[in-house]
């Protein structure tokens, strides 16, 4: 590629209605990412990319991320096989979030707990603030002991 | 309410496979959120919640943002009139991130550029990688300078 993948941010104008790919990573130097199903629309995972997931992301087509809490570039899948096809690639008004719309490989399934989408719980609002969360999916799609053996568990408190 | 809202995080177990509500505010004590339109499932917009805006979100079925820029609680819609109805609201395996599906009042815009989405442009991939980025929508929905007139841009570089 002779074209650079990113470019300066050098006007709020250029950032908002510019055609230049001009992404802001955070004091942590990573970039927001949200993934969502490309079919059904269902949001999959939130997760973070470097500059380097960001580029693999871009140059190959499928979801690399950064991960936070073990500090590595994370090729989505290389261990589980649910690798995240992108199909299509966004990122927002001030460039500092990209969406991702993905077709996922496997049992498509994109949670390390087992479910298809990380967010299987809903939060009651209103009348019912402060009442028990409620799954929404009732099965998990695999088991995460089986893919994942012994690796540390990537949710911390 | 006599329920608490908010669980202190004790165990892994708890927070993934819980009932209980334990959300994990970052450093900044903040948390991201994804707003997606529940009609479409399209991705609105992704901003951030402090704790107080999380409880006015759970309490009203409104969505309450922490601005971050601005460093100040944000009734979405509350300038704009587009505020945003919850009819789901959902959080994450570990509890670091919130999900709204949402019913979007007025024109139903969700940008303060103008457009629907903030997620406005498609980023080439692949092949394509490097080259300019795409608007998904030729048009706004409204004119940010009639809405929000001389209001500091929240875009930063």
């Amino acid at each position: 590629m002779s074209e650079p993948l990113f470019h300066a941010r050098q006007t709020v104008e250029q950032v908002e209605e510019g055609t230049e790919l001009a992404p802001k990573f955070d004091a942590q130097g990573v970039i927001p990412v949200v993934t969502t199903d490309y079919e059904t629309g269902e949001l999959l995972m939130h997760a973070y990319m470097n500059e380097e997931a960001l580029r693999r992301t871009i140059e190959t087509g499928e979801a690399h991320y950064w991960s936070r809490s073990r500090r590595v570039l994370w090729h989505k899948g290389a261990t589980s096989g649910l690798v995240q096809s992108i199909v299509d690639m966004r990122v927002d008004d001030d460039q500092d979030c990209v969406w991702l719309r993905v077709r996922v490989g496997g049992s498509g399934a994109s949670c390390h707990v087992g479910y298809r989408s990380c967010f299987y719980r809903s939060v009651p609002i209103g009348d019912a603030a402060g009442g028990p969360l409620l799954f929404r999916e009732s099965e998990k799609t695999f088991d995460p002991k089986a893919v994942y053996g012994d690796a540390p568990n990537p949710t911390k408190l």
